[in-house]
């Protein structure tokens, strides 16, 4: 099972890079592209309607500002989508894509993560996976042990 | 020259039937349909492609929460549209809509009119039309006269 | 494979009970309960730890406003969390348990969907157990079609 | 056809400029000015009671904080008229200047582009026009063609 | 010395009688009529230019929405000029009337009082008068006097 | 007639300046000083009991954050009290000290003007003075007309 | 050990009431009064100055819009002092509250509860008694376990 | 008495370093840690559930984000707990940490203070400790004394 993960623009690379490394830590593999719903409606209308054909499981789909991206594919894909807001330049702080990716209508959900928090739906997409592959499953159990550690190593240091 | 209007749901006409009945007002033709981002994504493309192939010239988009329509339909079409936030119940007071509609990024504009401003967003359109028919500009200028005298007349009152 | 649904007092099952619905008419089996973070933290506890060993593949945890029930579960468990916001009494318009679910640090996701949107939290958890059951999958693939087929039923009657 | 760009304050243009820049590659002629509603009223006056008699066909009006301008315009002229809130310093984060703008009475739209979103303003007054000008409107087909080459392309270098 | 009191529409009334009421209680004399910015602009400017030549001293203006009333007219009368923010129906919440009110740019005060605070704005033109009428400041005492002793008796009855 | 220039902090100072310098240019004389709600409140309360019968004729207050100046010495003054919002670092973008001034209950008005809008506020002391003073409304018309011909001059270099 | 609440207004005591029914029933004796910031800030001061010299050990002040009264206790009073905003009418949708009672300067601290959480208050009062006297304690272990109690029982009706 | 002092991440030590100061200026013992609600729960309820019974009388948690400390250590533990919202990178401009602490549910309260106040957090705890011990109110009457005096001296160099 592969993770997909779009971006409405290549300048979304630096906030959605975090998804791809957890990812690979994983050792999930990835398929990265740009698909923007406002410059390349058509090519988001055949990503969305082939992504499950084409042993994608789960999408993460990053956008800013009036972000319809995640929302569209979810509209266009029976896959779990997972919505990345990103803070990009001229947004209202942020509101405007977090509202535009969360308050999607009932019948179309889209999973929508933190403000550039591309690294959770990384880890989401893995959870998602490891709801039927046990590996995943350890794995994620693991990272979460490491997390732990690694608070109680800095509380030494006070 | 025929605006068309469209709506996400069913739900949204009392707020759009402003549009229709202003326009209406104008003797401005209207094609009134319904035509959802997230639940009909093919029939919102095959709208967005060909109205401007259809005889329309403006199009009005009303939606409400994560407000989808109005963007993807002018990344569709090369037509200026209109977008009408509309306050759904579940909305976060409107922001949600508002901001969906509004903060479109560079390229691909929406002309966002008040929250539930339908009405506006008929005359707007009306406007568009009246920069190459002289006919419908003076009744714009007349319909302005008339708000004028109905604030004179209100005056009077006091 | 199970859908936990949890929520932190008895008072949000009006909400809630829209994802106990769809998931029932996907036939998929739900394990209702009230587990507050605020009131029953050893209760939480237990749960969280041990959802994935008690047949749960996926977790719907819906709280009003400081909102700590799914990111507690998100801490404590494994399997991926699905974040309600329910705008309670006294709730600042919802903003409160929006943020306090959809802002998880880095480690920690909650899949968050819209304020009171308990529906596509049930949808959503169907797509998750659709990423390896093809009868699911299949099951919200005509879903959706239904969704469409409303649409332009009520389009008709314009 | 011509199109009026006005703004509030000098400190406008760097914002205002992509207006201009976007009309100028459609060919189509630009007439520039500074207009404050707050300082000048009167020259605003005559500005917008004459527009439409000066070859204008539609103006775009840009300003921040209690950004007036728009909105006095639409209450003086019968043209279009769309509205650039401009991000000043000492804004309250754009809020004031994007709400002062959008929310305007019923009866007197102003077509609000995104925050400091002059470009958008510039292709919505080309749309406009491209109404009636079978040539302008074929640019903005190509303008939208344009914009997807450049995603695709982006998405090569991935 | 008069206070003028005008606002955008019939529909602020109820809000702003309290303000005429209260000027009534201190035996100062009001002015009041119907102006709107965006409907009767002319009517708009011939007060703003006016009132400081017809013995009017301070002038309240009241607006909903995008309110730009009060602005404009501090743009045209060299008078002090108390905004009064009207929560409208589909405003968003009062932020807009607030916003378009309170962020007046460098150059151009508006006196704002809180959202329906008309009231508020009647003895604040009081205060305005108090400051070259010593009879009108005694009142002001006395009324602040008045306020102090329904609170004490009201602590009373606990 | 003075106007009495207060803030809670030395830190508002550089804000402050600007009411200063603006009411210098005027010939107004103003009296400056530091006068904490929080830190002196005993100082406090003898500046709002006595500056009416000081020559104090108008105050103005900055204060940052949960700003309770301008509204206590409101409370404890018959003099018109001018508020200003101060932007200091902790504020939540500067909503906290617009909220705290702005929205004063019914019977004590605090005359908000704009955030960090010092020189406005000191404007509008200069035209509460020229309510009685025809020298200084003089001198305030003359100023308007100065903003003008400073924003024709630049509409010239365009 | 007493509790002193106080309220701006009586139209508080609804909310208020809370504090004062659940401190009654942790046997802890309470002062009602009613203190006005704005109305009778003589009566504010003296009861700051004077509530630790009076037996109290705790103050809960409640207050509504620009809510200037806990903070003025904070700075006139040694003690610990709990802000409830309250959202009375004309309150914009609480906000004002709750910013002006918890953004408090440096110094000067208040220990601010939940939009109309006089209940919090209330055991908040009684968990800082707690801290000095173990019967007080023990009664909120025992009111915690009650709360759990009411849970665990409310999920067994689902 | 000792004031425990625990925050989410060694990331928020620079914010929380303020209230281990302020303690220390008072001779009041503190107990640092970092313990993560959502990295370490194990500790974190470890740290709730025995603060009381380790000589901790208050407890200052600190937390960014979707902010959950403080309001499960209110849920663990009998003691009054302060919360502070951290502004930390990716935070919606504060407005997530302050909400996720601040609107506990009926039962459960955390003291919330300013964002980023930490001082005021120390200050408030001495405070608490200060209503048994005669000498801890004795400071704080000093240091509140010292503030004044700073103030007063500020103002002379006007």
């Amino acid at each position: 099972m592969k993770v997909g993960i779009i971006m409405g623009s290549k300048s979304d690379l630096p906030v959605m890079q975090e998804a791809i490394d957890i990812l690979k830590g994983f050792d999930i593999p990835v398929d990265v592209d740009i698909v923007s719903a406002h410059r390349t409606p058509e090519k988001m209308f055949d990503y969305g309607k082939n992504a499950h054909k084409n042993g994608i499981a789960v999408i993460i789909a990053g956008a800013g500002g009036a972000a319809h991206l995640p929302g569209m594919i979810a509209s266009l894909s029976p896959l779990p989508v997972i919505g990345v807001p990103v803070k990009s330049s001229n947004s209202i702080d942020g509101w405007d894509s977090v509202l535009s990716i969360l308050q999607m209508p009932g019948g179309v959900p889209v999973a929508t993560v933190a403000l550039n928090g591309a690294k959770n739906a990384g880890i989401l997409a893995a959870q998602i996976i490891g709801t039927s592959d046990a590996c995943v499953l350890d794995k994620i159990v693991t990272y979460k042990e490491g997390l732990k550690l690694k608070v109680i190593e800095s509380a030494k240091g006070l």
